[in-house]
């Protein structure tokens, strides 16, 4: 052991350097010593998680709030149980640093037959696994760490996609220099040459164009473009509309936000503008089956300008380097500005009609749910929904200004959103965090509402009680028994994972009850809230209802 | 869809052919409509998981005492969620047969961007991962599926390895014939001359030998030759001693049994009449750091026979093929009986003072514990022991005869145990299942609890609780906070996972209240009994405590 900076301070800096200030993770004996200089460090903070999935989960929601995120678990057992969360992290973009924790150089270059292995003297199966899910991969040896460490962070940072590094436990502890320069000073930059000619070619086929309209997804979010959207969208007055992968990515409540865009399950206005448009600024898109209505869009592709984050694509030209970011501060100054009533546009503020919601002594609809959970956000809340009712019953509820919202349409995880939870409340501990999310998925990853009460962190849980799996029961098998789980007494869970006086906790069924669960959710702010809401085990919300449909055909 | 017969049905068959009567898995879009033909096969009962690894865990259980075992995931999430269970089971050789719901091969063939994939159109990325710990694999197609689930259920009952079949959404339904023949007419056979010649060659040096033994293993429980070791150990009279990866692999009361070889960490006895034997006849064995006090073996190669699944080797002549029960049987008729005296067995039963063990008002050690649990143990119980404080105390514990012992201490993935009890027990529910856990390992899977009363079983679990990672307490950071879990009220939890009714709890923390709590537990056989036992967070079994040491330098 030394004294002396090493090659984990070194990582751990480089981490801190990119913003991530909490390391999540389960120890284990190929990474203990390494985690002494977790602890020890001044500007990251370790988390234990109750298992590497929820682990890996909790990284994921910690890097979409914060922008990047790191957690280490052993080798063989840890990393495996980990990979899930890892994959959906790489389907999603989401930048997430994996360390795993190895044997030593010794044990694995004379291939014994240790513990955590095959049994085979292999060491490179799981980095071999790895590889399907991860941008970049290293083996740190004392000799490469530096350059290499820098290497797959910087990917990380610029990919927005999980890496993984191999730290053998007899290297961490090995002295090297400090970084002399800043990581970043390598990123990706524009070319300023591109730029100009993009701002020559394009422009003209967007002010030529009737009905443009802008359509933006989840990479303005991973980019973090969201200002830079918000500039071209006023200064050029398009109407906005977003994917429900990227949702809050534009201010809903904006007057020229018009909803979210979801194929032929579109409302038919945003359907129309999005599908009979001449000219969709389409900004980080990503078309997938769950945020189309399964593949029923539209539009032309000779009407989709591309702006990707690090190229501007247009017919068959492409412009690169060119980060999303500077695209569009280049086209705002570009674009002539139109008037509201040149466009047509309806926002969804003035489409959502003024309903006035009383709760009545009625059992709880998804329906009633989500118009009143609507009411129930704030400003710069954080919203995350769980893959199944919850996700499509929020991808069309309107959102108050600088909501952030989490959820996982792509690799749609079940079970996902509750570790992610404590990584996305972590990440800023000012903004609170409310969490949609039905029993089935619950069950999965239960446990890690425990790391929460043990963090003292205070978001809002809704567990939608519907009996098992409807999501799945919508598609095939509705009264079949493999859609059936366990009931728990789920809001007596709290008080056994932790502390009974950190959480309060509610079990609702008629809108009275969620009304006043709601006032005094507000009230105690102070507390973790869990609000057990029982709902039929058929309803479901429209979207998914329909959505549902699509996906049992595209299975046969 | 048909009535007729399809290539779901000629899969199940053929794994009912192989004695698998249960299916274990979690829904998913991609496996629903499979799962139909699972609920209504005749012979298999499907077991819904809370979560894929604890699928994963529960087949591996499951197949540990029944001996073949299935389970079944959707894609992608669903898989990579189970693939550090099944990394597990290739480690430790355990046949299960991982089915994975795929989307249909049109989707596939296309390219679509659907959801559970990377979304970047391609569907290999996990049977790549799949493929580093499997030893057979197959993407069914409506031509080859007979061939390949033949090929690949072949190749997992042979191996005991796990297998991978991935099986389209629209593929399982497809018309096909009922197998003619039986599946294990093509396992492999001994050869008749290859066993003549090793009965000329081999038992002449063990005859001649002055201390002979046999030194059994895993592999013996795995391929099913316990009855053929007995026989082969009683023709001969020579003293049996096991590693404690094939605990329970001989009768531990027998007089022959001598005890559980752990390299320079086991009793002087054991150390010496193994090390120091001039012929080791190995049955079974792999040599790993976990249990041979991290390689301390003295013995030397050249004294040594192997009897292993399919060959006899001794120096370097190989005896190929020859099945390990074949080769027991024909050594068996060939070796000269020594008598007892001869040969200085002193067995475990004679070395195991006859202590009288009496409850005293005192705190409850991981000594005293185990002296009280050995008494506890029946004939036939099945015993399963967590990595950690559980496996090591239990390791060198003396069980009852008939005893099946549990662990992982090559894998060594902390949970694996508690889900594996839903299997073992599932595999046979006339045997009573007991399972030693501490509250670590038991927090990353603790939601299975819900499925075991859900099914209704009734096994003892004794959840040893001393307050966080007392094993790697032990081989690094003794007072570090990522060693530290949060306290559960733990013996709260089955009555918040399942109906009150179907278990009764504990909490103990005197070796009095243990005596009370065990007297009630053998009242209360009808319910699933759960034991909290409270003990010091640094107290450990010794062998924990001498190989911790040992695992602390080998990461140096």
């Amino acid at each position: 052991m030394s004294s002396n900076y090493t090659i984990g301070h070194y990582l751990l800096d480089r981490l801190a350097e990119l913003g991530v200030h909490h390391m999540f993770g389960v120890p284990g004996d190929y990474n203990l010593s390494f985690l002494d200089e977790v602890i020890d460090h001044k500007e990251i903070e370790w988390i234990g998680n109750c298992n590497e999935l929820n682990a890996a989960y909790a990284a994921d929601g910690y890097a979409r709030v914060n922008g990047m995120a790191a957690l280490i678990t052993t080798f063989g057992v840890g990393e495996l149980s980990a990979v899930n969360g890892i994959a959906g992290s790489y389907a999603e973009r989401v930048p997430v640093v994996k360390i795993t924790g190895t044997p030593t150089t010794n044990v694995m270059d004379n291939g014994l037959y240790v513990h955590h292995t095959l049994g085979n003297g292999k060491f490179d199966h799981f980095s071999t696994m790895y590889k399907e899910v991860t941008v970049a991969q290293t083996f740190l040896t004392q000799e490469n760490a530096a350059q290499e460490i820098d290497r797959v962070l910087l990917t990380c940072w610029t990919d927005k996609r999980p890496v993984h590094i191999n730290l053998p436990t007899d290297v961490y502890d090995k002295p090297i220099s400090k970084p002399y320069n800043s990581l970043l000073d390598s990123a990706i930059l524009s070319n300023e040459e591109t730029l100009k000619q993009m701002i020559v070619d394009v422009p003209e086929r967007i002010n030529s164009a009737k009905r443009p309209v802008i359509l933006a997804d989840f990479e303005v979010t991973r980019y973090r473009a969201q200002k830079a959207l918000l500039q071209f969208a006023e200064k050029t007055g398009f109407p906005v509309a977003t994917l429900s992968m990227g949702k809050s990515a534009f201010n809903e409540a904006h007057p020229q936000f018009i909803g979210v865009y979801n194929g032929d399950l579109s409302s038919s206005y945003v359907q129309k503008r999005i599908d009979q448009s001449d000219c969709i600024i389409s900004v980080g898109v990503k078309l997938t089956d769950s945020i189309t209505g399964g593949f029923s869009h539209q539009f032309s592709k000779d009407n989709v300008i591309h702006i990707h984050p690090f190229s501007v694509q247009f017919n068959s030209t492409k412009y690169a380097p060119a980060t999303m970011i500077d695209s569009l501060h280049a086209l705002s100054s570009a674009i002539t500005k139109r008037k509201a009533e040149d466009l047509d546009i309806l926002s969804l503020t003035s489409q959502m009609a003024a309903k006035s919601y009383t709760a009545a002594e009625t059992e709880i609809t998804q329906e009633r749910f989500f118009e009143r959970i609507a009411a129930f956000l704030h400003e710069n809340d954080v919203l995350l929904a769980e893959q199944g009712t919850s996700f499509f019953g929020a991808a069309t509820m309107p959102l108050p200004k600088d909501t952030t919202f989490i959820g996982q349409p792509l690799w749609g995880s079940i079970g996902y959103t509750l570790p992610a939870l404590l990584g996305s409340q972590l990440a800023d501990k000012n903004r609170r965090n409310v969490l949609l999310i039905g029993d089935g998925s619950f069950q999965l990853t239960a446990q890690e509402l425990s790391t929460m009460l043990r963090q003292h962190i205070k978001p809002v849980i809704f567990l939608i009680n519907n009996d098992g799996y409807t999501v799945e029961r919508a598609i095939h098998g509705e009264n079949q028994v493999y859609n059936d789980i366990q009931m728990w007494n789920y809001q007596e869970l709290p008080a056994v994972l932790g502390p009974k006086d950190r959480s309060i906790t509610f079990k609702v069924r008629t809108e009275i009850e969620l009304e006043e669960a709601l006032i005094l959710a507000e009230q105690n702010y102070q507390h973790l809230v869990f609000i057990e809401v029982m709902m039929h085990r058929d309803d479901k919300p429209a979207l998914l209802a329909e959505l549902s449909k699509r996906f049992a055909n595209q299975n046969v």
